[in-house]
Parts: structure tokens; sequence; C-alpha cells
């Protein structure tokens, strides 16, 4: 125990708690730790941009309940706001390093590069992004720090930040006995939650579970199936929630999302008399812009803040007791038989026929199997993405902060927390745009995601509210990325006949990853998309 | 009159202060500010990511004078952050106008998509790395916030950060009368700085001027030839003012830079009696890594902050007053005779030799031409541009903050700013994979900036400090990144002949980008990096 370092304290942790790759790129004040980094069980991950690395971070920490990306001060840290807001806002558990002038030189020195309006300038930015924030300024307070933030971040499965200074890394650090937080339980209120909930449901016609994120990020999803065993309950997801259910389920109702979502699911869950909404935000971007005929006044809702009654709250009861003492307490009932509407119809393609967007994700459907992770961007992906039926927790997408450009550096992360996972990435040219030459980190690291980029020549999702120049997009020769990288093949796609050979040949290709250039009509839309801009029209145009 | 929204009140301000451009990305929340921006005198760049748009803004800000960026709230916002600290650290006067969700929706939702923490999340994250921020909250005091903000701008040459509710775009605004700001001048206490100054320079044996690049910032830079010639006095600048005086003049020095820069420039700066900083951030970047040898007690140095003369402060005179007073009072001296020691040798090429970084500066020195401006990104690029001999205020780079990844997206911004130059920019492979792919908004808008791009397979500044695998890059065929984009033409460059045929097809070349890829030695370093590398190991063994 002698020779352990304030650096090597901090690796020992994140190993413990079981991660295994950290995302990011170096710099000089994160060098020392880097090299640490490299003599220790974490694989690094170079990415081409701190933005890649931490949207790779993110998803990782989705897949794997925690995630590491670590940066250099300034031009590194602050690159990785706006993922950092994304995983805070969608409870996504990241440790996000960043390394930093010495303690030392901060002292000695007014002005060192990189620094910005003052040396806690980028620890203040972290704050609002993050569920806890450090610099750790000596050893003696590094054991502390680190195991303050850690604790946080898994308590929370939220971000958090901590900064070391350059220093500190190779500082001897003398363990002590950790304090292990007590967590607070109120029996007695969870008992009575339980029981009311159980009369609830004893009573009601028309039961229904909305099974959130939540159950996801704190290790719980594998606790649904009992549950929906038992009490023969009916369940839906949100956008963000998607795929916490096994979609072929015989109690799976879909994917609730107001007016945008399927008319069945609608009318299902807004007909309940007790609706369970467990663990799911619930957002403009979730509820169909507001679309959604959700009644508080017979709903349940628990998550990791608290629980509601109706319109009464126990503060202490939290999802994953709540649940648990579902799973014991709930009593068995007829199932009804539903109808799932998302049931693809058997794919044939038509081979000169061009692809749209709704035979697309017809075609998609048909090709996933139990391997695949569907990991989507933002914007038509992601709405006609609502219709592939996929397994229990197979589907990945930054549904409520909507960040556009997650989903290429998102599938590097996906695929490296999970080997046996082969990731379908869906992703628009706008996104593309943004991160889409990070797949040079899945040619480095030996990964081959299959990618279905849809070009219909801008910002699709925008145009229908309000169109000009600005929602266009230059076209790129996607499909000749692969020349300019030195790895992956590129597919030009046009018709139905050549989406499918070419998913076909990128199935059995395993050499690395697989473009394919989907050319769509500008004006195509999927038909989840139709109904939201339609929607979203209005409010543009009323100005919000 | 009556027809003055909030929007177009904003948008007439920015023409006025002389903005033509505003770079960005749409998004639902500034789509309605977008539309009202396209019906304007403005041309909307759009860029491949924000942050492309993030250094085009700041590149154009420092050849303009001013520049703005606009982007949508959060997945926008938060990806210029690192930008905007840029502009902040090295005082570009940038305007980042994010939309946002409506005052109404505000209220009415707690849950908006892309919200962070709080609906002020983000205007305090701004506040960090902007001179001023507001979220414009009611058409009354719009024109306030407005005119507060820009004033600090160019008053500060600083960004500033304005928040604009969707619904209040369109919201009638009445234009009252503005209140100009007093500026606050001393005018006794100017005469006696200058009469202080005066008497120094008089009695000196050898006094120097190291001319800053708040000179640029503050619209100076034409002051500073009759100044010299006047006085004759010598100057130097440093690497984050280099080019504020044409480097041709006969007083010039060279890049002062401590021990990293040429000996002759160190020596004569060093062993003045009387040195004169005029608007010059000094930091261990632009010191040598804290190698620099000036003495307080032999200095006088003015800024946009105050004035100092050796050990005693004038808090009201500042730079643009001091260079006018100086211009007028300075005594004349007899002119020393002076070695500029970056003198460019004749080019010769030795055809069939391998590329150096050496003599690649020595080939660059000689194509530079007067309608060139140089920008340069960060690493060796950087260094080794210090040789490099330019005209005024021809050469732009973040040779303070050394954000990797400015330079493509820069000279986009430098050539919209000045449509009568072509940018020759200076590049390294970690950089270039982070934004180079914005060479697609040259495509877009017809710009012709020619790209050097220096290959050594990694971060080559990092390898001198403590080198692992972490500091390799991915190859990548550059050369055929125009396939990709469908425009520009790319060059693999492996010997003295392939460049100079490339510069010179390139040079003749106006119908879009040249991309130039220099194939290096991995371990080819600069002569000055080798210096700064070495004394930079030190720092990161000893942990700074």
């Amino acid at each position: 125990m002698g020779s352990v370092t304030v650096g090597s304290y901090l690796i020992g942790r994140l190993v413990e708690l079981g991660v295994r790759h950290v995302f990011g790129i170096p710099g000089d004040y994160v060098l020392s730790f880097y090299a640490a980094l490299e003599r220790s069980p974490l694989a690094v991950i170079n990415c081409a941009d701190e933005q890649g690395a931490g949207f790779a971070a993110d998803a990782y920490a989705r897949v794997n309940g925690i995630g590491a990306v670590c940066v250099t001060y300034g031009v590194g840290g602050l690159k990785l706001v706006n993922s950092t807001a994304q995983a805070l806002a969608e409870k996504s558990p990241v440790v996000v390093i960043s390394g930093g002038p010495g303690i030392g030189e901060r002292r000695r020195d007014p002005l060192l590069h990189h620094k910005i309006r003052s040396f806690e300038s980028q620890l203040d930015i972290f704050r609002e992004v993050t569920c806890a924030a450090a610099i750790i300024r000596d050893p003696d307070s590094a054991q502390r720090d680190i195991d303050t933030a850690l604790a946080a971040c898994l308590r929370r499965s939220q971000p958090v930040y901590l900064e070391l200074p350059r220093d500190l890394v190779a500082a001897p650090l003398e363990i002590k006995p950790g304090t292990e937080e007590a967590v607070e339980r109120d029996e007695a209120a969870l008992e009575e939650a339980i029981a009311e909930t159980t009369r609830l449901v004893t009573t009601a016609m028309q039961p229904v579970i909305i099974a959130g994120e939540e159950l996801a990020r704190f290790g719980i999803v594998d606790q649904l199936p009992a549950l929906l065993e038992r009490s023969g309950i009916p369940v839906a997801t949100t956008t963000l929630s998607k795929s916490v259910v096994d979609e072929t389920h015989p109690l799976f109702l879909g994917v609730y999302e107001g007016a945008i979502g399927h008319e069945t699911t609608r009318r299902y869950v807004e007909e309940s008399d007790c609706l369970i909404i467990l663990g799911a935000t619930l957002s403009d971007a979730t509820l169909g812009i507001n679309t959604a005929r959700l009644d508080p006044a017979l709903t349940i809702a628990s998550s990791s803040s608290q629980t509601w009654v109706h319109r009464h709250m126990y503060p202490q009861v939290t999802l994953v007791d709540f649940v648990k003492g579902l799973a014991r307490a709930l009593p068995s009932r007829a199932r009804p038989v539903i109808a799932n509407p998302a049931r693809p119809p058997a794919w044939q393609p038509e081979p000169a026929e061009p692809v749209t967007v709704g035979r697309l994700f017809q075609c998609l459907n048909a090709f996933i199997s139990p391997e695949t992770t569907v990991v989507a961007d933002v914007g038509d992906v992601l709405f006609g993405a609502m219709d592939l039926v996929v397994e229990a927790w197979d589907f990945i997408a930054p549904a409520y902060y909507l960040s556009l450009g997650f989903a290429i550096p998102g599938a590097v992360g996906v695929q490296l927390a999970n080997p046996g996972t082969r990731p379908l990435v869906l992703v628009g040219d706008g996104a593309f745009q943004m991160t889409g030459m990070e797949l040079t980190t899945a040619v480095r690291y030996g990964l081959d995601p299959i990618i279905i980029l849809l070009d219909n020549s801008g910002y699709g999702t925008e145009r229908p509210m309000l169109d000009g120049r600005f929602n266009d997009v230059v076209p790129w020769h996607y499909a000749r990325v692969p020349e300019v990288l030195g790895g992956g093949r590129g597919y030009e796609i046009h018709t139905e006949g050549e989406l499918d050979d070419a998913l076909r040949t990128a199935r059995d290709d395993r050499s690395g990853f697989s473009l394919l250039h989907v050319h769509l009509e500008q004006h195509d839309l999927s038909p989840a998309l139709q109904r939201l801009t339609a929607l979203m029209a209005d409010r543009v145009r009323a100005g919000g």
C-alpha cells in the first residue's frame, strides 16, 4: 500500500467500479496521468476529438453502468461541457477527469496557457453540468474527493467532475478506512406506498406501467420481467427508455409518446385508470410535445428522487426499493390481450424501388438480431427508430437532451462496453458531418458497427417547421469516407435491392465498419415525424 | 420604426457595427431568428459543427473587429464554451447568440428538450467565458440588454452572450434614445504617464517596444508605423501578437519568446534598459515557458486595463490613449542597426529530398505573398510558423489559449472577413482530425484556402515530453478528403520537388481549397519546438 499515489488510487477505484476503458485525448496538463493509465489495467481509447470522447463515454456508461473520459485542461475540458450536460439530463454516470495546472504553478504563475478567467472557471462550469465536482487540491483530501465524487456518480447515475493537478498525479496517498455513506431508508413509508399502490392496482380496470430509463440506470431492468409476469400489467416505454422492456414481450404496448406515437398505444395508456410510472423522465420530447394526456389524479410515479401517489408524495421512497416492493406485493391478475402496434410486417424488397424512410425501417426490423444494439442519433432517425422492435436494453439514444452527433462515437462506446454486440447506427447527414469522422476510432480499435446514414440533404426535422437555405447540408460522398480513414467499407444505396444486398454483405463482413449511404428524397419523413413536425410548426410560428 | 422587433433590432445593431456574416447551425429554438437572418443583410454561414462555427467566428472577429455566431439552446450553445473561452482569453470580440425556449413555455413546462439543470444554466456557464451575458427576458429590456452587451464586446474586445427566447424574436420593440456610456478619462494622469515614459526613453541606452495583440484588437495597429518612424525604437512581438508589425520593417527585432525564440531577439530585448510593452498578454506560452528574463523595474506596460511604469500603476491610463500620446510625445532618436533573425534564406528546392519541418518553413517563406494571411493551428505548426516573415496583421493563431483544431474553421472566418486575402493554413494531423472536415464550409461558400497539413503521425509536441501510444494519431489519407467533400484538391507530398510543384499549382488554382498532405518523419521537430520541449519535459516530469 506504500506505493499508492493520487493517480493510482483514482485508477484503482475506477477499475473496482467496473470501468475498463477511458476515452479521451492527451494534453500536457494530463500527460503524466495518461502515462499512469497506460501502465494500468484501464485501456486508453484515443478519440479524434474530445466531443467524440464525451459521447463515447456517455454511451459506454449507459451500457456498462459507469464510464470515464479523461482530457487536458481548458481546451480539452471545455469541449466536454455539452456531452456532460447530456449525461446529466439523461442520467448517464460518466466520470469526467480533467488534468490541470499543478497546484504549485497555479500559485507561482498567474497566466498559464489554456487558462480561462481564473483557475476555478472550469470547476464552476462543470458544477452546472455534473452532480458533484471537485479540484483535488492535496494528497490528504484526494481520497475523500475521489470517493465522494464516485459515490455520487453511482448513487445519482449522473456525471461527476474531478480535476487532477499534474503535480499531484504521483503524490503519495495514504489510504484511510472509507466511511460508508449510510443510506436513509424509511421502511414504514415504503410499506405504506406499496400497500396503497397494491390497493389501487387491485381495484383498477386497466392498470398500465410506463417503464422508464432509470430502471436501466439503476440496474433493475432485470427485475421487470418478473414484475410483469406476476402482475400481468401491460407496459409501455418512452422514447428515452425504449427497450428497457423486451419489445417482443406479450405485455408490451409500444413506445408511448402522446399524439406522435401509435394510436393504439396512446389510447391504451391514456384510458388507463391506474398508471404506474417507474423511473421515467417525462418531458416535452418524451410526451409528444405536450400532446400526452396523463391524469396526475390517476398516476403513481416513482423515481430515484421520490415517489408520488396521485397528489401526495413519499419523499423517502425511491425507485429501486419501490420496484422491489411491487415485485413482492402486486397481486396476480388476468393478462389482457393487447396488440403491439409496432409488430413488423414481413420484409420483401422491391429491388428496383427507391428506398423510402418508412420502408427502410421495415427492412431494418427484419435485419436486426439478438446481437444488435441500435444506437440512434437525433432527427428523423430517432422518430423512425421507434418502430423498430428490439430486445431488452438494445436501444441507445439521447432522446431527451437530443444532441446531434451522438451516435457514431456512441457506437464506439457501446461496442467497447459490450464486445458481444454489433451496433447498428442510425444517423442523419447533418449529425454525421458533426462527428462521423470519429469512425477513425472504430478503425483504430477494430470495431465493426454498421452505419445506416439517412441522407435527406439537410436538417430534415426542421424543414417542416420553418425552412430556408440554412436547413441545407452540403452533400458529401459519405461512402468514400473509408478511403480517407483507411478502414471500413462504404455502400451507395438508392434502391431496396441495393439496401438488401448491402445489409447482407455488411452482416458477414466483420473486418471493420460498414457505412451505408442511403439516398432519400428530401421531403420524405417517417410517419412519426410527419405527426411531430405538424405540431412543432405551430409552436415555432407562435414563438413557443 | 413601427416594425422593429427584438430580432430585427439585434440584426440592425450587428450590421451597424460591421458584422456581415453570422456563423452557426440552426435548431428549433433558434429557427425563427434564422429565418429573420435570412431576410436580413447578414449572410448566414452554415458550418458542419458548432465547434467549427465558434472558431470561424473567433477568427472573423480578429480580422473584422467583431464577429458573431448563432446557435440553438443547450446542444448548440454548450458546444461553443471552448471556442468562447479562447475568445475571452485572447480578446476576440465575438457575439454569441443562442436561441432559447420561449419565456412563456419556460413558465409552463418544467422539462423542455435540450434543457440542462435549470433555464439559467447556460447563462451561468457563459458568464464564466464572456465579459457580459444576458437572457433577453422581455421586449422592454431588450434594447438595453443588446446595447449593453455589444458595448462591452467592443470596449473590452471580448466575447459576450445573448440568449434570445424564441417567443421574443418577433416581439415589437420600441426604440428609445440610447444612453451613451461616458468614457472616464483622466487627462492629467495620461500626461503624467506620457511625460514619465518620454523621460525614461530619452535617457535610455537601448529602449525596446513589445507590440502586443491588443494593438490589433483595439484598432490601432495603423498607428504603430508612425510611432516607430518617429521614435526609431526597435520593436518585437510575441507569439500571440506576431504580425501586428510588418515583419519586413527595418526596426523589427523578431518574435520574442524567451529562450525558445531566436537568440538575437532574446538578447536585444532582455538587455534593454527601457522596455515598453504595449497591449501584450504575457503568459507562460508567450514567455517561452517562463524562460523570459524581463525586469519589471525597467518596464513600462500599457494595456486595455491600465498602465504600469516600473512599480507604480496608472489605473485610468489605457492602451489606446497611451499609444496616441506616445506617438505625439516621443522624441526622435537615431535608429540602431539591427539584425532581423528570421530573414529567410533564398529557397532552392532539392527535388528528391524528403521534406523536413525546417525546410518546409523556408519554402513557405518564399511562397507567401502580400495577399497571404497565415492561419496557424496549435503544435509544431505554431512554433515553426514563428520563422515566417509576414506583413502587417497577416498572421492569426490562438497562441495563448492553444485550442487544437482552430485553423481550418478559422481560415473560413478569415477569408469571409477579408475576401481579398488567401489563407495559408498550417495544421497538424491531430488538429485536422478534430475540425478538418469543416473544409465543407469552404466548399459551400466558394473559399480557396491552401492547407499545409504537417503529418508526423501524432501529437508531436507531446512526444518529447512524455511519449506513449496515446500520442499516436491514426493515419488518414488526407489528400482524399476532397473526394468525400466533392470539392477542393488534394496533394501527397513526400519530397521538396512535390512540395514546390503542389504550391505552384495551388497558387494558380482558385477553384477551391488545396490540401497538401506533407509526410514528415515522426520525430522531426522545428528548431523552436526542440528548444521548447526540452524545457517542458522537465516540467511534466517534475509534475509542473
